[in-house]
């Protein structure tokens, strides 16, 4: 078993003992994950874009950034988890995707790519 | 080599590729993991919650959903491999911490818990 | 002078006593922004829909939604003060533009109606 | 009557007309907030702090980035109407609060000032 797998069986674990499954449908999980992803957004929201790399690798301000790190996964993983998707294969679905549509030729080194979707 | 592992190689490639380096400082990282947050948020706005178990399964929506959580999971990637964070072990460091903070005991079906950080 | 006016005349010299403006990027004030709509967000996201308005109105609670949308207004009128554009006119010119997208005859009572961008 | 209440009545009739207060209620308005927050966010992760200021006023982009400041402001004002809330009111609670929290001569020019909540 490797090791997303283990990390999701004891995620499993951790909501069954809590009897949280009943607050975790989708539409709440989504906005756990959203939420998580504005704390991430905070630690870099008075950070220069040059000085973000140095910045997350700090003491305190990476404690903290991990954190949010695990946060923003973990709800991640529970509403896959709930709605039966495979996070993986729906990353390297999406990877494949943005392939085609960010061909390497045109893209290349530009910042105004079209938007990430 | 496990299958997380196999796609960071992925899209570490996929990024060299198109020279996106430059762009993707943490700062920038962060705001497109918000960002993407926000779209998957999207899908569930109208929603009620006793309705978003059905809708995540149904043919169209679960499309852009799992489109969604792809991008979302992508973009954590992205971000925990620019700042040398093992994606993995940040969420078993946190699952960690919530056991203690949350005691099945004491949260045991309740709601109103102390917001997940 | 309108209440409106008058406000943001206040947050000028707010930020201006700070010299803070060397901080307020738009792109700075945009992350602002959506991380204080992830911390609203994050006050309803065990709450079901049905129990939503209760919860709105309830002493502690109510009191840090009412702190959440202060601090997502003052965002959004530091970003429209950096920008150089009139919130209401923009609110204005959006509104008429979602009456012509969302004719009431179309949409009337449907939850499946087309996002609102 | 000022500026914004005008606004406010048409935004009320509005929402009547479609009939759509049954999906207005305060966990929709928030998704509907922060997923608004989120594109306008969207418009500015692949630009540099330096270059924000000027990208925000381009005329393309402009016309995307003063809808989404329609979209966040008609968002936090449809939450508003529903909670019985005073949108300029709280703000301005809110500016009073952080006057106290960050007193200018402790904080003048300091990007590591306590996160702004």
């Amino acid at each position: 078993m490797d090791q997303l797998q283990e990390l999701l069986a004891q995620l499993r674990q951790f909501v069954a003992e809590r009897d949280w499954q009943q607050f975790h449908d989708p539409k709440n999980l989504a906005m756990l994950l959203a939420s998580e992803a504005g704390e991430l957004l905070a630690e870099y929201r008075w950070v220069a874009n040059d000085q973000a790399d140095a910045v997350s690798r700090e003491g305190e301000r990476r404690t903290r950034i991990l954190s949010e790190v695990g946060d923003v996964g973990l709800a991640l993983l529970l509403l896959c988890e709930r709605i039966g998707a495979d996070p993986v294969a729906a990353m390297r679905a999406k990877l494949e995707i943005n392939r085609t549509r960010y061909p390497a030729d045109v893209v290349r080194g530009k910042s105004d790519r079209p938007v990430l979707r």
